[in-house]
């Protein structure tokens, strides 16, 4: 059995990271942290857990000393230290935030205001999206775990940018998140009355995932790709609904392209390809680690259109950060991730 | 008191209609209509209006009889024969539907599958956005209410088209409606727990509402604009937030883009132009005949973002009908439409 | 034209009161106060009402200076201060909060803690709700308008409760309302994805309207009646349905009920009694003064069961406080609240 | 491996049923079995079912041919067949439907409207809620698997009827439903626009659960019990919430009771008594098999308030209808539903 600790366990990704590996047959929660309920168990800030897991929240250190992989989930920022204990003792850190996403120091400079200050740390660090960058991952041991967003649009895009079949400089992203994406944290934005019966765009062009998406766009089309990307906030608590659009590189029917994304992905567990006709919907693929992407055409105008729906805190989150756990301990990669999405 | 009747009264785009109207200082619902539900009063289909409305639904000869103008909320290819009627007997006839918006027969004949049997019907109509075409509609008394999603886009794209600030070949509309939208009739897609909690576009680049955009952009640009555009159905009950993406023809700043728009619509009672940093959302027009359009630049890839909010059922539908009407009879535009949307 | 002035505009119910006063015919909003907004135009706080009312907030002397009829919605134990500064210079004062409503002392110091400090403006003041106290309510000028839950239950009993038609020990109330209820302030029950497809009673019998409650059925009843009281928190925004149970005192029909409940409120503009067979909806009365009751007889155990439905923030707050200013103003009392409510 | 085959499993509690039963270690789906769909891939109706279960829909028969346990999930009327051919070829047959409910023929024509044809295959059946009649089940063949509601209400007044601390003769339930409860079926009730942002009860004090909640409650008191049962449509997707309203039938304090009931629930792996102060609430028990249960008194009036909070597809259908193929087959009770419930 791996012993794992949680880092933040009390927010949304810490506490869906629970639930998944409270199924994971190979995997026992060692040691849950927070800072907020520290002493509490945890099923009294989550009665949903009551019965099943009542692990009383302890201290970070406590969560370090126990685990031989840590998941971390904590707001940008903080995750080095907690990186460079891991790689000191030899564990396995698995980051869900921010600090270990971006490639290039000044990227996260631009966009989240803070230095690297321990460069080594982001150098030995893998950016983990498994479809992507499987044999990269494979052995190492500081694993930065993408975001939601850029999840959904890495794995939308990647054979249409693979094989040149679009022009990479008109690409726009339309992308629709649940409200846990937003966090546990109160807002007026996700105060109920304020949030129901309402819908909008937020970070209209200037979201904090957009290097992070450019940056796999770029890395897959082998030069720079600049996006349009505009996230909306969705009255519904889970999953995320991208809908990219990209003018055809050279005429192309949709058939080609439903083969060419149906041979990108054969043989991966996570990833479907809807049917020719189809649509991702997101009711599909909610608490499942399934990535749904539907494939159209536009031929009045020669785009074509992606859609790509996910589970923003398991496939965005807490499920990928286990899969990448999986292929880091050299388990199946879909080891406690087999569960069928509900219909309902 | 103008006497209005309603056909389709039971529909949602009828009701609807019914509500504004029961709060209009010069207008009297003299009849209204129902095939399914003749016979039976309205409030026994709609119990919100008990007490308030309890008129028994006729058939339609009768709401002709009885009316001075008469408003049509139907399938497409009904609407002709209304119309040639309310033309005999010097009624005014305002179509809600689909069949009096599109100016060429071809375009009606591709996306509808039907022809025009009385042409001359046509040519007499017209196409009645009031903040576009207002001089053009003052005198005529066929008038083609606009579709809700061409209303929201119509009114976003006006000011950026008409003065050569966007390139018209790269216009991409990303829209997102209320599950009114799809109207009364039961369909497995707006069944409660399928469209609860789920999310995704539908009818994607092939909406029929398609060449009533483009029309409209057209005549804007002065020239042919194609557009891909895509609706999403959302799970709320009323509104549509569209989100357009296009590339600017030359540089500008986002102040000259707000200068631009607030002097397009300075005046228009029923236009809110946002304050810059501020962004459209449906909550704020609901129920009300509002449209209210944020402004946004992605300096990074030069791009210009139109953010569009409305009521679908009002300024999209009942509300922007009685503004025609009101237009056509020589009423205030904003007469009986001045409620103030709720705060939640 | 009345001079109405808002303290506490900011909040939920605050909000409520300027839109439904920006349609009144015969008051005019003189002020707008808030403290945590103060200087600010309220359509920045709530842009719904931007371009209809821009009014800055001010501080609660302007308010109070400039109006003749002041309603203040604030937290419990603020009032008195603004009843006694209204008294002294003669305006009206409307109080949407809880310090008004208790008759005796020793209910408000048992169920808020804290005392009256000026008595004699408690005896002065009215509990206002119309259908049962309109004659009391007339000449006065501190009014305590009733609660939300207080109103739908006391509506929903007085005919069968002021009949002797039911036992008044064998009352059990089970209320559910939308969240709006909470207010504007943020807690973590009232966060979207805690909030969302979720569902449970709060309060569970100890919730502070149970005091009103009883006071009002004691008062029909002629003697003192303790009753069960359970509210639940309904993942919408607005609406109260209270099913209501009671023991009959001796058997009788269901026609015969009716007939009595359509007596009592014959000539009511604001309760409707649902047809036999019909069930009363919140969706019915949403966004309008009415409330629903309909009438059900357990005929195998000798219960009478009462549903009753009412928008929380209009017949239970807002729209309630407009209907007492036009009955203590001397207007008709649905001046401003006539507007149909939506089907949807 | 056991087969399990299912009929109706195009329905929403046939498809909870594939969900759960993909995850059980020691069940294989062997047919599934659909009327309206047969000769298409399942994962072509249910699209969340897409890659991990797309096996074809067959004509009863064939589910039949191939299972050794079957669930049935039809309307009533149509399962006495199916147990009847069960039977003759030694399978066990799990109804989840309504016809092996009620013990008492009459209660069945009463209400239902329908007789036993096959009056020994009543007999040979048990009425299978495992908490209650664990014993009773083991050795049975024909399963009568309970209702929603009857599920929540049994499990919610178990101990306080066992133990004479309620007068049977006050029992007053009143119970909220999400609205997969109401079937995949079409009706306008549950289009989306008529069911969200509404609530209102159904079917007032004349649900056809109510003969299975009386036949229960009458077992466990030892005499005969009659209430009053009103139902409500919840707008959210899954869960039931019953709250439960009973005069003591002597005083005794709220510590009592807890310890009560957590006797009578010592050792049950699906229901949890939430500790004092807290509420159950069906967020918490969401796509799992738990029973959450919360006590209150009501001192004032000296009255018992259970609440009680399933998931009605679970604990209330699939789920309960799987532990008992577990108990049946000499299975741990809690094989296959282990999994942890979401946090949202």
């Amino acid at each position: 059995m791996i012993k794992v600790g949680i880092i933040g366990a009390t927010g949304y990704a810490g506490v869906e990271l629970v639930r998944l590996l409270l199924g994971h047959p190979q995997a026992q929660i060692a040691a849950v942290g927070s800072v907020s309920f520290e002493g509490k168990p945890i099923s009294e800030v989550y009665p949903n857990l009551a019965g099943l897991f009542d692990e009383v929240l302890v201290k970070d250190d406590e969560v370090l000393a126990r685990s031989d992989v840590v998941f971390a989930s904590l707001p940008h920022g903080l995750s080095e230290e907690y990186a460079a204990r891991c790689a000191e003792t030899g564990k396995i850190f698995i980051d869900l935030g921010a600090d270990f996403r971006l490639w290039a120091e000044e990227d996260y400079q631009e966009w989240y205001g803070l230095d690297y200050h321990r460069p080594e740390l982001h150098r030995a660090a893998v950016y983990a999206l498994p479809e992507l960058y499987r044999e990269r991952i494979r052995g190492e041991r500081i694993i930065g775990n993408p975001g939601c967003y850029p999840t959904s649009i890495g794995l939308g895009l990647y054979p249409a940018l693979k094989n040149g079949l679009i022009d990479p400089n008109s690409i726009i992203i339309d992308s629709k998140s649940g409200v846990t994406g937003a966090g546990r944290g109160l807002s007026q934005t996700t105060h109920y009355p304020d949030c129901n019966e309402a819908f909008s765009p937020y970070k209209v062009a200037s979201h904090r995932h957009t290097p992070e998406i450019e940056q796999t766009l770029s890395d897959i089309a082998g030069g720079p790709v600049k996006v349009t990307f505009v996230p909306h906030l969705l009255p519904v608590n889970r999953g995320i609904v991208s809908t990219i659009y990209a003018s055809l590189a050279q005429p192309v029917d949709l058939g080609e392209i439903h083969a060419l994304y149906e041979r990108a992905y054969a043989g991966e567990r996570f990833v479907r390809v809807c049917p020719e006709g189809a649509v991702a919907n997101l009711k599909n693929v909610r608490m499942s680690n399934y990535c749904d992407i539907s494939l159209h055409l536009d031929e009045r105008t020669g785009r074509l259109i992606v859609i790509s729906a996910i589970d923003n805190m398991v496939k965005g989150a807490a499920g990928q950060a286990i899969q990448n756990m999986n292929l880091v301990c050299g388990l199946p990669e879909e080891t406690g991730l087999t569960m069928a999405p509900p219909a309902f």
